[in-house]
C-alpha cells in the first residue's frame, strides 16, 4: 500500500513513521510512504505557502495553489486519483472500522493543513474524506495523519511480524485486553497470578477470557452491550454484580454503624463534660 | 511545562514534536520535551528489555523493572511523582476537556507501550491515568503520547504565537470553523465569498456565524445540541430545514412523476409493437 503525505514537515512524517514495526515494514517494500513537501510547489520565489485569510482574522491560512500542485504531482505521477484524507475537527471521527476499510486501498494521500486552515476552494477539489481522530484540537495535521497510517498499516497483512497479533487485540470482540506479566514472578512484591504459570492452557485461556470481560466492566462498559458473552458468562457478570452491591451495601451499613457508634461516643463525652 | 515521555523510541518523540508551534515554545523555554530511553534502564547487558508473557501467547511483554527504573530517574530528579499517564485501549477518551485539565499541571510523565503491552504490575506502580485517544489500535503510545503533548501544549499560554487562535477555533462553543478563503480572489474558477471583500465587518461576522452554524449542521449534528444558538440563529435553522424538506419533496414528487411519464411512454410503445 501507498502513503503520499502533503506537507509542510516532511522530516517530521518520515521520522515519526520510520520506527519500528511502521519501518520494517517499509523497508521490506509492504508499505511505501511518502512525504511531499508543499513548499516545493509554491509558486512564489520565496516559497511562500501562507496568505492572509478574506474578511479578516487571526493567524494565516495556507493557499490554494501549492497544495493543488503538490496534489497533482501524485495523481498524475501514479495515473490515478486516489482517496484524499483532510483531517479536521468537521471530520467524521476515525475508529478501526474505518482504519479496515482504508485498509483496503491501493493507494492513499493525506492532506495536513497548518496554521488557521487551507483555503476552502483547494479542498472542494481534492479532498474525498473528512476525518477526524477525536474531538480535541491540535496544532497541525500530520500527527492525525501518522496516527491513522500506523492503524491502517498494521491491518496490512505482512506487516506486524506475528499474525495472530492483529486479530487478538484489543476492541477485537469488543473486549478489552486481558492483563499481562512477563519475568520475573515476583516484582517488588507483586506476583504474577498463579494460573499463568500451571501450564494448564483451558485454565489460562478462561482466567485471560474472564480478566478480558472484567477489564472491560471496570474501565469501558461501553463497549460491554456490544461484546458476545456467552450466557454463563453473562450469569456470571450479574453474579458479580450482585456481590459487588451486596458488599457496597454492607460497606454502607458499616459506614453508617460506625458513625452513629462515633455519634454516640462523642455524645457521651459531652454528657461526661456538662455532668 | 515539563513533558518527560518514557520511551524505547526517544527519537521518534524529538523529530515528532521539535516542528513548528511546539518546537518554538521549546526554544523559547515555554515547555520541555523530554524523551527518556527506557532501553538505557535495562538492567541486563544486552539492553534487552522485553521477555515472553506468561501463560503464552503471540509477541513480547516490555518487562517491569527498565520502565519503572527509567520512571523513577525522573521522579527522583525532579523531587515530585507528577501524573502519569499510560496510553491504552482501556483509558478514558482524551478530549479537548482533558488537554485543558491537563495543561494546569506544572510535570507530566507519558509512559508509551510497545509489543503486546507492559507488565501490569509496574502499570499499578506508577500510572495515574490510563488515557486512550480513541476507538483504534496503534503499534506503539509514542504518536498518541505526542497527539497529546501537541493538544496539551497548545493551551498553554504563550505557546500559540497569537493569543487569539486557541479561543476561536473549532469545538469552543460547540460549533466547527467557518471556511476560510485567502489570495487569489478567484482561482480555478472558485471565486471568495463576495461578502468577505466587502470590507464591512459586521457582515463578515454574521456571514461566518452563519458558515459555522451550517458547516456543524452539515458535519457534525451531534455537536449543535450543545451549540448556544440564539433564538433568531433557532428560527432560521428551522427554516433551512423547512425548506430543505420541501425541496427534498418536490424532488421526490419530480422523480414520482418521470417515472410514471417513462411507464406511460413504455406501455405506449409495447401497444405500438403488440398492435
Amino acid at each position: 500500500m501507498n502513503f503520499y503525505v502533503l506537507t509542510l514537515f516532511p522530516e517530521m512524517i518520515l521520522s515519526g513513521l520510520n520506527t519500528s514495526m511502521i519501518g520494517r515494514a517499509s523497508e521490506a517494500g509492504i508499505l511505501h510512504i511518502e512525504a511531499v513537501d508543499i513548499r516545493e510547489y509554491s509558486a512564489n520565489k520565496h516559497y511562500k505557502v501562507d496568505d492572509y485569510p478574506y474578511g479578516g482574522g487571526a493567524g494565516m491560512l495556507m493557499q490554494a495553489q501549492p497544495v493543488y500542485d503538490a496534489w497533482q504531482s501524485v495523481t498524475e505521477r501514479i495515473g490515478k486519483k486516489p482517496r484524499c484524507v483532510y483531517v479536521t475537527p468537521r471530520g467524521e471521527t476515525f475508529r478501526q472500522e474505518k482504519a479496515r476499510e482504508f485498509a483496503l486501498e491501493e493507494d492513499m494521500i493525506f492532506l495536513c493543513g497548518h496554521y488557521e486552515g487551507i483555503d476552502e476552494r483547494v479542498l472542494e477539489e481534492v479532498v474525498t474524506d473528512y476525518v477526524s481522530i477525536g474531538d480535541y484540537v491540535l496544532t497541525g495535521g500530520e500527527l492525525p495523519a501518522m496516527v491513522m497510517i500506523d492503524a491502517i498499516a498494521r491491518m496490512i497483512p505482512g506487516v506486524l511480524g506475528n499474525g495472530a497479533s492483529a486479530q487478538s487485540e484489543s476492541f477485537e470482540g469488543n473486549l478489552l485486553e486481558y492483563p499481562q506479566y512477563s519475568r520475573p514472578e515476583e516484582w517488588r512484591g507483586r506476583k504474577v497470578p498463579p494460573v499463568l504459570l500451571s501450564g494448564h492452557h483451558k485454565n489460562i485461556e478462561a482466567w485471560r477470557r474472564q480478566q478480558s470481560i472484567l477489564m472491560t466492566k471496570k474501565y469501558r462498559p461501553d463497549l460491554l452491550k456490544g461484546a458476545e458473552l456467552t450466557e454463563r458468562e453473562q450469569n456470571w457478570l450479574k453474579e458479580i454484580e450482585r456481590t459487588e452491591q451486596n458488599s457496597q451495601k454492607e460497606a454502607e451499613l458499616t459506614e453508617q454503624n460506625l458513625q452513629k457508634e462515633a455519634e454516640r461516643t462523642e455524645q457521651n463525652l459531652l454528657k461526661g463534660e456538662t455532668e
